[in-house]
C-alpha cells in the first residue's frame, strides 16, 4: 500500500492532479486519468480514515456458527436493540475455517465498524487483547473473562447448573448421570463442576458420560451406558436440550420412559423443549435478551455515555419446572 | 460534501498540502494538520471511490429471521462458499420490523455491496423489481418467480410434497391428516396444493389442518382434533419437522404409538429429526446447498462470468426413510 506521494514521485504526476482524478474532477485529460487510475491499482492505494471519532453506525457481530439455537438468538437479540437505536450490524460467523477468526476482525475493521460484540466461548483471549488495543469499543457475549477487561453479558454458568443437581436432589434422585460437552468450553466445564461439587457434598452417586452439545452427543453416550450397565440411576442432567433431546430417544429406546422410569433435566429451554415428550424440565437461557444487553453495552460505549468502568453483567436464569423430573 | 478542490478554495491550503495530511506525511506543520482536519470534517469531506466498478468483495445477504432451522442454515452455505471466494457477507434479518426490508436494502446500497442475495418466501415482487432497476446483482433464494426476472435457487415444493403423500400411500394409508403452515408463503401453499391433487386423484380421506411452521403449530391442531374427532385417521402428514415434532408430543399424550397407531412424515430433515423417538421420516430440503448455489450464481454474475441469461435453479429434495412410517 502506497501513500499519494509516492505514487506522484513513481508516475511523475502531481498530488494535486492525482487528487482531482480522486474526486472525479473534469479537468484531467482521459489519458492522465487512465495512467493514474492503473498506478492507484497498482500501488494499492488506499483512502485513509479522515476524522477519527466519526460514527458510521455499524456494529461488527462475531459469532462461532449460525447452526444450532444459541447464536442466532443473541444475534436476534443484538440487531433488534441496535436496529432500534439505528445502528446497522454486520454478523459473521467463523464456523467453516480456523482463523477466520482474526481474518473477519481485520474485515470489520476496514468497514469502519463503531464496535464489535464477539460471542464466543473459547477461553483464548489474544484476540481479545489486540482488539482493546485498538480503542475500538469491544462487548463480549458468553465469554469467561476472569480479569474484566472488556464489557462482557453472560449467565453464571455455575450457579444455574447447582440449581438443577439441587433440584434433582429435592425430587429424591441419588444416582445420577451428568452428560458433559467439550470441556474447552468454558460454559460446559463451569456445569460440570458445579454438579460434582454439589453430588461430592451431598454424597451422590453421580456417573460422567462424555458427550457433546449436538443431539447425537447425548444419544450415544445414553444408548451406550445402558448397553454396558443397564438402568443404575434414576435422573440424567443433560449438559443442554439437544443433547437431552437425543438422549431421550436413547431411553425410549430402551423400554424406558421418562419420567416413571428415569428423571430429565436439560439446560438452555431450547424452542422445541416444552413440545417434546414430556415437555423437558430445563434452565433457561435468556439468550436474546443477552444479545439486547450486549448491544445496549455497545451503543453506551460508543456514544460515550455512562461509566468507564468494564462491566461484567450477568443475567439470572431460571429453572422451568415442567413433566420430565418425577418425585421418587 | 465537498470535494478535495472546493475544500483548498476556501482555506487557501493546496491540495498538495490537504493530501499530504490524509496520508498521514510528517512534512504539514502540526497547525496546518489542525486546520486541514477541521476542514474536512466541517465540510463532510468523504474519499471517493475509485473506479466505478471497483469490487469490494461484499455481498448483502438479506434473510427474515435467524430463528428456527432454515435461513440460518442458508446462511451458513452462502457464507462458506463465499469466503472460499475471498468475499464478505453482510447479514440481516428482517424479522423486528415492518418495512424493515426496504431500509436494509437501502443500507446495502450505502454500504456499497457488489451484489445481494435475498432469502424471502413472501409472494410480493415489490422490492425485488426495484433491486433489479438498480443494476446491482441480486439472487434470490427460496422464492418464487414465475417470470424469472432475477437469478434463484429453490426447491420444486410441489413435486416433493407429492413424492411424500405417495409414499403414504404406497405404505397403505387412506386417510391422512394435512397439517398446513400460513398460505401467505408459497412453499407450504404449494406442499397443500399437491397433497390434496394426489388424495383427489387417488380418491383418499384426506383432512387438512390449520398449522403453522412453528412446533405449536403442530401441537395444538392435533390436540384439538383428537379430542373432536378421535382417532380416524392412520397417518399425518406434517408440513415441517417442526410442527411434526410439536404433533408427536399430541399423540403420545392421546396415549397413540408411533409408528404403530400413527405414521407421520415431516417436511425438511431438520437436525434433531433422526434423534426423535421414532426417528421422523422427512423430505429433505438441501438448506445449506442452496446456500452455496446462491453464492456461486451471484459471484458469477458479479465477476460477470457465465450467461446472461437468467437462471431458477431447482435443487434436488431427498425422502428419508426412517422409523416414524408404517406399512399397514
Amino acid at each position: 500500500m502506497a501513500t499519494l506521494r509516492e505514487i506522484s514521485k513513481k508516475i511523475g504526476i502531481s498530488i494535486a492532479t492525482i487528487s482531482r482524478v480522486l474526486n472525479g474532477a473534469d479537468n484531467v485529460s482521459e489519458e492522465t486519468r487512465k495512467k493514474v487510475l492503473k498506478a492507484l491499482k497498482e500501488y494499492d492505494y488506499q483512502p485513509p480514515q479522515v476524522a477519527k471519532r466519526k460514527l458510521h453506525h455499524l456494529i461488527g457481530i462475531l459469532v462461532p456458527t449460525l447452526w444450532g439455537n444459541h447464536y442466532n438468538l443473541i444475534a436476534e437479540g443484538i440487531e433488534t436493540e441496535l436496529t432500534a437505536n439505528g445502528y446497522d450490524s454486520f454478523l459473521s460467523s467463523t464456523s467453516q475455517l480456523i482463523n477466520k477468526e482474526k481474518e473477519i476482525l481485520e474485515q470489520f475493521f476496514s468497514r469502519r465498524v463503531d464496535g464489535i460484540i464477539i460471542c464466543t466461548t473459547k477461553n483464548d483471549d489474544e484476540h481479545i487483547e489486540k482488539l482493546i488495543k485498538t480503542a475500538i469499543p469491544v462487548v463480549a457475549v458468553d465469554r469467561k473473562d476472569s480479569n474484566i477487561k472488556v464489557d462482557s453479558v453472560g449467565i453464571d454458568n455455575y450457579q444455574s447448573a447447582y440449581n438443577g443437581i439441587k433440584y434433582l436432589y429435592k425430587m429424591g434422585h441419588r444416582k445420577i448421570l451428568f452428560v458433559q460437552a467439550s470441556r474447552n468450553t468454558y460454559s460446559t466445564y463451569e456445569r460440570e463442576q458445579a454438579v460434582k461439587d454439589f453430588a461430592k457434598r451431598k454424597n451422590l452417586e453421580l456417573t460422567v458420560l462424555e458427550g457433546n452439545f449436538e443431539f447425537e452427543g447425548g444419544y450415544y453416550p445414553i444408548k451406550e451406558y445402558l448397553e454396558k450397565h443397564g438402568k443404575n440411576f434414576t435422573a440424567i442432567f443433560f449438559s443442554n436440550d439437544q443433547n437431552a433431546l437425543g438422549g431421550m430417544r436413547a431411553l425410549y429406546e430402551s423400554g424406558l420412559s421418562i419420567p416413571d422410569d428415569v428423571s430429565v433435566i436439560g439446560f438452555d429451554d431450547d424452542r422445541y423443549s416444552k413440545f417434546l415428550y414430556p415437555p423437558l424440565t430445563t434452565i433457561k437461557q435468556p439468550r436474546f435478551e443477552m444479545g439486547e444487553m450486549a448491544a445496549k453495552l455497545i451503543i453506551e460505549r460508543i456514544e460515550r455515555k455512562g461509566s468507564k468502568v468494564k462491566r461484567r453483567i450477568i443475567l439470572p436464569t431460571e429453572l422451568i419446572k415442567r413433566s420430565s423430573v418425577k418425585q421418587i
